[in-house]
């Protein structure tokens, strides 16, 4: 189940970048759960990864490695997050590395390791140094298709999107990425896991500086549960094969390929929240009239994580007390209810604290009851706003994360 | 449904406070929700509420009339929360002061009004106005039952507690308390509702500092999902019927008097999180070896409220990924994750930071099978420690919350 996710859509291989998937066995039966991900030589790659203090084994790895100039490859597995596992999960996650590299023909450091899954398990070794030569041999442009379904846990639908773009050159470029992630979402630098390849040549630098920008507006955009992963990662590639003069940031080519990496992202991003555990509601939190982006942001992730807002969006309910009481307890300094204004989508039901006097219930009512609307607050002490993407609270929440692992 | 939460323990009227429950029909048919407790003269009161920017009219109105001396009762409604409801909403609250005052022969000041239940609904002033005479004739210091069953909600047990102790000089003294709340609970400064009395004499500004300290590590220390009510009051008169000189801090008596209260208001906050929406598990999270009690509240209060510990605490499972997760995203500075360990009760997890190697998962999920349990987390860098209660989210947690209201 998910809200309003295609997964048909067509998407457009990128030149210089080639996937292969097994199934390594690493947790799952009978469906891949390991993707090798390999870039031509002069690829630049931009990674932001999760602030959580207890990261992951290969997070770790992955930042030390993305100091390296030459990235060659990026090894994602799916099932087991090697978080957690302490000494011997870092061991295990550079012998992976180590294994790829000599398949591939190139140094340890030019490795990044990803994994999602299960915290606090052991990782083994065998699923790599089983799989790796195979991976290496299956190399193709044409599978980011298996590759994105491959890097699922409990998400119910891969999530693959592309762009193709013209710079201002005249030059055509292509953007592709793929994520996964349905629970423990709160990402804070990036979200676990989003690979973004492009044919633009940018520098490495630049990269991060255009991967940054894109991620503050649309993975650090969303949450699911409010539980920042231990594993979150989003790593682009640049391959250059589009050629011509590298793309810098604040110049007419810069904006268009920003633009774009925004957008992209953006549909990732929200493509988690559609995929999110149990969701049967795609919610969009605005928070308009805030006297800075701090203000705004706090706002935005006490309603959207208020378990009481979650449960009244599963029930279609517009409990708009809920939402007040999220606001009235997000922690701003001197909030003015009586500037407080409320609307689910175009519909008003809070005007500058008071009850709006035209509002009914069946009016609210037939918004909540969508599968997409938008809670829109105005704090009117400022003119910062900021948009936070969230779903409800359902059973199935509940279901999926008592029985995940057992 | 709630975890060990006894209502059949014997409890002890208080000398000069009297109480009368009606059916007014507020929100509920065919059961008590309106409660008026009315004090003997020289009665003093002191009480804390909630720190929610959009707090209900009745707070607004009972914490300027504490303001003043002499209050003479409390008027508890439940069903509708009069929060949200604007300018409309206090005047029926001062209406409802002004009718049981001149029931009971006082100045509308010297009544504090209390609501709970519905936020956003309109409040009517007739059930208060039927309600009131017939209130007023049943006063009596007999009727704690019934009417700690009166201010309940979505509770499924009246919360209703006595202690008995005597003073240093010899004196009997009687604490007698009552509390309600299941959902919307995150208190700050004090809960939805508790109402408290004792005929120890405590002049009202010693009684404020009694009762500040013992609700914070009471009411202030419980969560069940992280959501601060509108409504959320906590008030102690004391009548001062034991006779005798005032009790103050910082004596003998007052470190008496300290204790019992602490330990009645513990028990009561206890009480809410046992009988918690959907509880089905009452979980204690003790965080120690903090620099601060605002670094250890920040962790026990992440962890407490991670959906992902919640659901997992529901399967009753020892997953301890979740709760360092929690831990690492919690964002206390520089946190070493060498340095952490953690508990379940006292099954070693986690030992500075690497899995404990004698840990096995059989006796993690003996303990978190259990209906209840400690989660114990050392942060190795400091020697405050502090204490949060919670519970687990439950399918019945999602189903009581969206189905509220309808």
């Amino acid at each position: 189940m998910s809200v309003n996710w295609r997964d048909d859509l067509p998407w457009l291989p990128v030149a210089g970048v080639r996937l292969a998937s097994a199934a390594a066995g690493i947790r799952y039966r009978g469906r891949d759960d390991l993707v090798l991900m390999a870039f031509d030589p002069d690829t630049t790659v931009a990674g932001v990864f999760t602030r959580n203090a207890f990261c992951a084994a290969p997070v770790h790895l992955a930042r030390r490695h993305l100091r390296t100039e030459g990235v060659r490859a990026f090894l994602i597995n799916a099932g087991n997050a090697n978080a957690g596992t302490g000494h011997s999960g870092m061991q295990v996650a550079e012998q992976s590395c180590q294994l790829a590299a000599d398949h591939l023909g190139c140094r340890p450091e030019q490795i990044l390791p990803f994994s999602t899954g299960v915290i606090g398990e052991q990782m083994p070794i065998k699923p790599f140094d089983r799989s790796l030569p195979q991976l290496v041999k299956q190399l193709e442009e044409s599978q980011w298709g298996r590759a994105s379904r491959a890097i699922m846990t409990t998400d119910t639908q891969p999530k693959l999107r592309s762009r193709q773009f013209r710079l201002a050159d005249g030059r055509e470029c292509v953007l592709t990425g793929m994520s996964k992630g349905a629970g423990m979402i709160k990402p804070d630098m990036a979200t676990m896991l989003a690979f973004i390849a492009t044919d633009a040549p940018v520098a490495k630098a630049d990269l991060q500086s255009f991967l940054a920008s894109a991620v503050n507006v649309s993975f650090n955009a969303i949450t699911v549960d409010g539980d920042t992963s231990t594993n979150d990662a989003c790593v682009i590639a640049a391959t250059g094969m589009a050629g011509g003069d590298p793309i810098c940031p604040q110049s007419s080519q810069g904006d268009i390929f920003a633009a774009e990496l925004t957008a992209l992202l953006q549909e990732l991003a929200k493509g988690i929240v559609r995929d999110a555990e149990g969701a049967t509601r795609f919610i969009e939190v605005c928070v308009e009239g805030a006297t800075d982006l701090a203000e705004a942001r706090k706002v935005a992730y006490t309603v959207a994580e208020s378990p009481l807002v979650k449960t009244a969006a599963f029930a279609g309910d517009p409990n708009w007390g809920r939402i007040l009481a999220a606001v009235g307890r997000s922690g701003i300094a001197a909030l003015d209810v009586d500037s407080v204004s409320l609307w689910l989508d175009k519909v008003c039901l809070v005007q500058n604290g008071q009850p709006h006097p035209e509002y009914t219930e069946a009016s609210g009512a037939t918004v909540a009851g969508q599968a997409e609307f938008q809670i829109r607050i105005s704090l009117g002490r400022g003119d910062i706003s900021t948009r936070v993407w969230t779903c409800d609270y359902s059973y199935d929440y509940v279901k999926i994360n008592a029985e995940y692992r057992s």
